[in-house]
C-alpha cells in the first residue's frame, strides 16, 4: 500500500511514543583537579574553577579509546534495561569527533561490544555537541515508522586529545567520557514520548568553535606544523556566547511552541554543559528554579556530545527524574547550532 | 494526542511516499588518466585500467574543499528542482571523511551556500560508503513523520588526500567529487516512494578498510611518522571482497523481501562503484542485463559515499531513469557494512 501524503498527514506526527529504558556512563580513570591547573599556571587556588565552573574532569588514558569507553557505557545501559545487544535493532554513534576517519565509530563500537558478526546496523550522526539530540530525533522517527523498534545511542568524546594548554580559558573547560541511552517504542502505551524536537544551524558561526585539522582539508604531509596547530580545539568563547545568546530567546519560543508548552511547564531542564557562564545564562533565561536545572559541569567538564546524555543519565540514575515528568534537553554547539528535545519520561 | 503503538502500527510504515526532485554533481577540474599512472609505475599501457576498472578520475585542487564542491552540487540540484535553499527544511551531509573535525560538514556547507544565518538545520550522517543510503533512509523517515518536508542530501569526498601511491592496486581506484540529491514528500501522490531500506554492519571487518589517523586515537603530537602512515587509506581488498561476497546473497534476500520484490523486478540497479571486480561480482549475482546496471566507475573511480548518488544522478540527468520505474541502490562499504534502498522513482 502506498499511502498518499494527505492521508498520512493526519495519522503521523508528534508526539512520538518512545521510551528511554536504560542509560549507562563510562568515565575514564584519570581525574584532573582544577587546583592542579591553578598551580601549573601559577594562578591563585580556585582561579580555574571560577573562570570555567569546572572543578575536576576525567581524561582518557591511551587504552580508553572512544570505542572502548562507548562500549562500556553501552553495556551498562543494556544491563539496566535488561536487554541483550542482539535485541537491539540499530546502533547510532552520536559524537563530534570520531576515533578514526574510516570506518565510522558505529562499526568500531559494534565490534568492541563483541557483536562484530551480528549484522546489527551501525552508523554515526554528527551535529557536534548536539549529536545526541539529533540521534534521539532520528531514533524517534525510526521508531514512529517502525523502521527500528529499539535503538542504542552512544555519545563518546575525548576532547583531552586536542586541547591547547596555552589557552588557559578554554583548555580547562573540557572532560572525556561516554554515555549510552537505549530507546524503544512505547509498546505498553505508558505515555512516554518525544513531544517535540528542533535543530537550528547558523553556519556563519562555524569559525568560532573549531578543530581544523583531521579531515580532508589540512593535510599532515603538506605541512606538519600547520597541521599540529590546526589539531587543537579553537574557540572564540565571546563570539560563541554572543551568537548563542542572541539566537536563544527565539529558538526557545519556537522549540516550546512545537509542543504547545512553555519552559515553565518543564519538570527538568537538562542543558548542554558548555561552561559555567553559559549555564548561568540559560538558567536566567529559563524561569525554572535552580534545582530543576541539571548541572554536572563541576565534576564532568564540557564533554561535547556526551554532556546532554550525561545530564540525563545523572537524573535517571539517582532517581530524580520520574516517569511521567517532562524534560527539556537543550543546548548550543559548534556550527553554530541550537537544539532541543522535549520528552515525557 | 499521544498515539498508542498498537494504533500507529497499522498506520505507519513502508513504503514511504517521497520523491527525488533534483540532483546535481560537481566534479573537480583536474583529471588524471590511468595511462599516466601506467607510465609512473612503469607498467604496460592499460595495466591500471585492467586492474581497477578505472580509466580516469578527478582530483580536487586545494580550493576544491568538501564544502566548496558540495555547495556547487547542491546549487545544481536545487536549480533542477526549481527550489530555493530557503525552502529546504534540512541539510544532511552524508560523507565518509569530513572537511575538518569540528564543526560538522553540514554547517560548513550551509555557510558556503550563503545561508549561514538561515537557521536551516544541518548535520552529518556517516556510514562510510553507504552514508548516502542511510541519509536517504533517515530523510524518508523524517518525511513520513512530517518532521521535515524537503531535505537536501550532499555526499562529497576527497579520497585523493589520503592515497598511498606506493599501493598500486588501491590508489588508482579512487576519485573525488560531490553529488547532491533533493528529496521531498510526495504531496502530489504520484506514487514515488521509498519501498524499503536495509543496513547491516559487520564490525569484524573494520580493519579491512580504514584510515587510522585523523580522529581521537592517533595523535599527531605523539608521533608524526605514525600519524602520517595512519593518514593513508588502507585496504585489504581480498578480505573486503571475501567478507562482502559471503554476506551479499543473504543480504540481497533480506533486502528484497522487505519490499516483497525480487532483484529481477528492478528496472535499474545502481551499485556502489567499489571496483571493477566488485561490480562484475554484483552484476553476476543479480540477474539483470548489463545495461540495467549503472556503471560510472570508468570515468569517476570509487568516490566513497558519493558513488551511489553519482550513479543515480547519471541516469536521472541523461533521462534513462523514468518516473514510475523501480531502482535498487546497493553497496558495501568500510565497516564492513552492506546497505540497500529500493525506490519507485
Amino acid at each position: 500500500m502506498v499511502m498518499g501524503a494527505s492521508t498520512s498527514m493526519s495519522m503521523i506526527g508528534l508526539p512520538i511514543p518512545m521510551r528511554i529504558v536504560g542509560t549507562g556512563e563510562y568515565l575514564p580513570s584519570r581525574g584532573v583537579e582544577s587546583v592542579e591547573l591553578d598551580r601549573r599556571w601559577s594562578k591563585p587556588e580556585g582561579w580555574t574553577f571560577q573562570q570555567t565552573g569546572v572543578a575536576r574532569r576525567r581524561f582518557a588514558a591511551s587504552h580508553e579509546t572512544s570505542s572502548f569507553m562507548g562500549a562500556r557505557a553501552a553495556r551498562d545501559a543494556l544491563e539496566v534495561a535488561g536487554i541483550r545487544f542482539e535485541e537491539v535493532d540499530c546502533l547510532i554513534s552520536a559524537c563530534s569527533v570520531m576515533e578514526q576517519p574510516i570506518p565510522c565509530l558505529g562499526a568500531l563500537l559494534q565490534r568492541e561490544m563483541g557483536y562484530g558478526n551480528s549484522g546489527i546496523p551501525a552508523f554515526d550522526i554528527n551535529a557536534t555537541c548536539l549529536s545526541f539530540l539529533v540521534a534521539l530525533d532520528m531514533a524517534s522517527l525510526a521508531i514512529a515508522t517502525h523502521r527500528y523498534r529499539r535503538i542504542l545511542i552512544v555519545s563518546v568524546e575525548v576532547p583531552s586529545c586536542g586541547l591547547n594548554w596555552d589557552d588557559v580559558l578554554t583548555a580547562p573547560l573540557f572532560g572525556d567520557g561516554a554515555v549510552a541511552v537505549l530507546v524503544e517504542s512505547d509498546t505498553e502505551q505508558t505515555g512516554s514520548a518525544l513531544l517535540t524536537a528542533r535543530l537550528e544551524a547558523y553556519g556563519d558561526g562555524a569559525d568560532f568553535c573549531r578543530v581544523r585539522a583531521g579531515g580532508t582539508r589540512l593535510r599532515v604531509k603538506d605541512d606538519v606544523r600547520t597541521f599540529i596547530d590546526g589539531a587543537h580545539f579553537e574557540m572564540d568563547g565571546k563570539m560563541v556566547y554572543k551568537q548563542a545568546a542572541s539566537q536563544l530567546p527565539g529558538f526557545l519560543r519556537r522549540l516550546f511552541a512545537g509542543a504547545e508548552m512553555e519552559i515553565g511547564d518543564m519538570d527538568w531542564l537538562i542543558p548542554h554543559q558548555a561552561s559555567g557562564k553559559a549555564l548561568a545564562h540559560l538558567r536566567k533565561a529559563s524561569i525554572l528554579p535552580e534545582e530543576r536545572v541539571v548541572h554536572i559541569l563541576e565534576d564532568h567538564g564540557n564533554q561535547l556530545s556526551a554532556s546532554i546524555p550525561a545530564g540525563l543519565h545523572r537524573v535517571i540514575a539517582d532517581g530524580r527524574l520520574q516517569r511521567g515528568q517532562t524534560v527539556a534537553l537543550l543546548g548550543s554547539g559548534a556550527g553554530l547550532s541550537l537544539g532541543g528535545s522535549i520528552l515525557k519520561y
